[in-house]
């Protein structure tokens, strides 16, 4: 329970951090998809850790392998497997872990829920589990890409270092041009000011994602229970160390806006709107203009300081400041919003296909 | 698809505004529970339009029937059918709607998605539907108050006007003694000048609604996709008029900050922190700790000013300012909410119970 | 749980025996189908008791009101919620139950799976549940018919009175015109004397039904476990009295026969084949041929004849014979496997639409 | 879609014949298992081709290599990834394949529904994804053995060679003393003489096996549309070549007995009954006594005999008698089908723990 992610584009993962691999099962991934494998690598890479001076030093090839559901590049329909090899995977690292529980972190949880926990780099709960998100979400952006939808993100705060400029009037071409993924290279450099500062006091901050989707049609989502921001905003909430989610704002504080002067005010037939404070979603339904979401992160709870905790048998101790880890883990989480997005996307668009006669 | 919500004890639904009834049916409450009858029509009341001066003036009696799944007074383990009259669906209202697209409503959406909608009140996007969540919350509740589990919720802003204390610097008894369901009665009584305020401008406004569970045990929730807070996430953005979600902070914008500061520091063997930024939840699984919420709610659409919109075939048209509806919807949605968190809880109780021999 | 049939046209069903009402909530109906409401209440009384001299005396009119999901006569893509009254519950008829279990009846499971049961009737163990299934597979078959497929079921056999010619050797358009629901008078005739005759000496008979669906285009079932025939086969064996499910065999038995015999050669680039041994499916998916399926009942386990059994402290003590119950439950069961093969069918029509770019 | 079994203990397959491997993820098994290997391996090497003479000489090892969801030896509750290598995956074998369609295989079906087949061995269509089923249920035979739960299988039909003994008349011991895993050995030598004798002459032949589970207790299986035997009845039926399935009988036809006669008389308290016509199962939920049913399987459709069939041009043309098949699947079709009945049970038992207060 709680592996699978979709109702018909379906993802379900396995892995822990320090295991020999992570990896996953994509089913319902239509037939007939020329894959570019290329991309699904790239969209792994800009995950990866050890990518730049400001992401964790772990080194990780994150080389994916595809065990069936493909031939002659193409899907068949049938289910995609596939694995990703731990290749730095220090156990020795993590030995020191395993009678205590880690602050803010999943120790504590999974072990009185299971009653047994792999404490190595977090075991499942570590955030190594994405990157099967990203596979399956790079393979949902090529048909995604097929129907003119597509899926961007980018980092809209370091800390306080926040990017008050709306995404509709930015250069999003400029996102991959610096290593914190800020398409303003001005506010971008401090960000990676703030981030190496942070860093270099052993600490971690959190920030924010922006992520948008463009060109979804009038439509895609389930009213009710299934709406669909309520998926994406699940989506979202499901990556490691998201606490908050709000979609459509036009950066203003919606919920203190009166009536008159956040409603979109339709102006054509097509679904366009003066404005676009809902956020591209009406009743639960996109609505033909672009969809768009604020999602936020806590800082990561590994810190570079001293701190205390408590052991397996319930003493205070002190748990020392060691481990490979970001101090802010926004940069690395862009694909992987990107990937979140693109499964709620790619799962509505099939379901769409039943809605009517 | 979508009119389904939960895994386990699961609630499907149906009803338009103006049918002649809405209801649902709920599959897999636990048998042998003694109902409570009248804690479910009080909680009902609650949500009810017509109960106060600041709320619509529709008068719906909200008296749930159920139909199966009961005996002797207790659930039998079989699904429980349930509906709700619609008895004063005034569908005449409703005629001038039926080639125009209301701004920011579902009805554009719903005419693209399946080319037919019923246009009376809204059909089936109405927060009428809600009331079925709330017939089957206040189920759940009875189950989880035998586990010690409580759930709560009160009004924390209407507009510009916000209650700043966290909630456990509040008298939560208070909540019910004011018709804007806020425990702060010098702030209840802003938000009531607020609500008629805008309400006498014909406009509306939106708001925020805190959301608290007590006694959830360690080790709710199922990590990776179905996180505890993800699933809280989805079930309050599938509200009606939800726009944003967040989990934890102690009154403070956890993305902004630092680690060493916002990390929970364990100091018992029962998982108390001494502090709760995480909002009793890691790793996605419940720790022990108050699990604490706030949702935001857009200003209600429908506003008694003339609009502009588009009609059915595409002109720009006059929407006049007709209907009957809230200038604020926050003070009835809070057993909404209550309702959404005790789905979420009772069915990660459930689940629970599977995860270790 | 087990409350619910169908992945994305989902039927979701409520109700005892001798409850108020029974019910139901279809989910994932495809908008824009202009119901004919006379096609579905006929396929009603086809089921209902008291329909002739050899059904149940029972008398329910079996009037079913829809409640939602339906406007202007088409459906709207939104849950459609009906309920069917139970008018002659005579609940009195049931108190000598209360404490006994009937042998070969639920009784006892429900009670210990449950700690309680409604026992009335059977309670929702009761056949009456059926009711709803048939609506909702009336509902399919008014899509399925837009795409020429075509669900057709009779009865192959009461007891040892068995016709033995193949389906497609049959006149299918005689099945309703005797009441055993068997296309050849005179086996028809011999099958009305058997249950004349069973009935008679208060005892029960067990018999077969045959299903066939035409037009099934090529392409429909989900490979590996939702294979077409398996979904067919817990379709069937999830009607009360089923407990043997076959599909395809030309009359042979085919666990016995050789690999050359039995293979169907293909003739044509439609897929059509020289034999139909494989009942229209190869690998889980239908290749265009008719599918087929003989579905057989237990007597039904009510008999008016005195017997043995246990009380609720484990006494032996007597059964009186009492109630009212059909002596072969397989005329009235044909229009309920008719539904369960559209259920099946709709569903993966629906799913179909996905398969491929 | 389709990939995926169960509801709480969830087994997600991948992998075709030919491809590098296949492989699976087990979610929902419950944490603090301590499991035996050498179980599974053996379970595995039961199913595996090559073990005797008169299975299919391919050889494959069937190395199950486990990734993730085990540590020091104990499963952890999270998700179990697992792969096998194909290491005798001899591609030139199939090429003669690439544009024509087996008869009574699934290469026409796989070719219209999705566009694009794996050709090799039948791709994903092979039985060779049955494997992956006996991992999952090799794990669940450990569970139920904890609760005195015990599944067994054997042949009981080869063609015309019937083993007419009901199992409770037989020494189940002696199932594993003969390579046809018949119980009686004067039976299985003449089973085994049945199939060289067919094997010789290029042909095949169905068979039948009859799958037992002891131990179940009172109160599994959802009611309704979930009933137990319907449920394990789709179980068998999504296993290759299986075409029919009864439970239940007591070795006659119930379907032409009396009421009467096949009641089963409740004598105890504990749900003992006078026989067991209903096979374990009342009104679809477990009631102690012993479950059983039969299954019954096509010949393999791979003959070593010249056939016609079409092109992908649809021309019809002879198809050469070529490739390595077994001539009687039966023999290792038994660890499948307990495989499948374990899956069905542990995951009926693991809901039940979530049907009463």
């Amino acid at each position: 329970m709680g592996n699978t992610f979709g109702k018909i584009y379906r993802l379900t993962t396995f892995g822990e951090s320090h295991g020999e691999a992570i990896g996953g099962i994509i089913d319902g991934c239509p037939a007939g998809l020329e894959l570019d494998f290329n991309y699904i690598q790239n969209k792994l890479d800009k995950r990866s850790p050890g990518q730049s001076s400001i992401t964790t030093q772990r080194k990780e090839a994150d080389k994916v392998k595809f065990l069936s559901g493909i031939f002659d590049g193409k899907t068949t329909g049938t289910s995609i497997g596939f694995i990703i090899d731990n290749t730095d995977a220090k156990s020795k690292d993590y030995s020191h872990l395993k009678d205590v529980f880690r602050p803010s972190h999943a120790d504590f949880t999974y072990q009185k829920k299971y009653g047994i926990r792999d404490y190595r780099g977090g075991g499942r709960s570590s955030a190594r589990e994405t990157a099967c998100r990203v596979v399956a979400g790079a393979i949902a952006d090529q048909i995604l890409k097929k129907i003119g939808v597509y899926v961007i993100a980018y980092v809209s705060a370091v800390g306080n270092v926040k990017l008050n400029t709306l995404y509709n009037k930015l250069d999003l071409s400029l996102i991959n041009k610096n290593i914190v993924k800020c398409p303003d290279n001005e506010c971008a450099i401090k960000m990676i000011e703030e981030i190496n500062n942070i860093q270099s006091k052993g600490d971690t901050i959190g920030g924010e994602i922006t992520v948008i989707a463009k060109g979804v049609p009038v439509g895609w989502g389930e009213p009710i229970f299934d709406k669909l921001h309520a998926d994406i905003g699940k989506a979202m909430l499901s990556v490691n160390a998201v606490h908050a989610f709000k979609y459509g704002f036009e950066g203003v504080d919606i919920s203190s806006c009166n009536g008159s002067v956040v409603n979109d005010i339709l102006i054509n037939k097509d679904g366009s709107t003066n404005s676009n404070y809902s956020g591209g979603i009406q009743g639960g339904i996109s609505n033909g203009n672009d969809i768009y979401c604020e999602v936020s992160f806590k800082p990561v709870a590994t810190i570079m300081q001293k701190q205390n905790t408590i052991n397996n048998i319930g003493n205070i101790v002190d748990l020392p400041a060691k481990g490979r880890h970001d101090a802010c883990v926004v940069p690395r989480a862009v694909p992987i919003l990107e990937s979140m997005m693109s499964l709620v996307l790619i799962d509505n668009y099939l379901i769409s296909k039943t809605n009517k006669l």
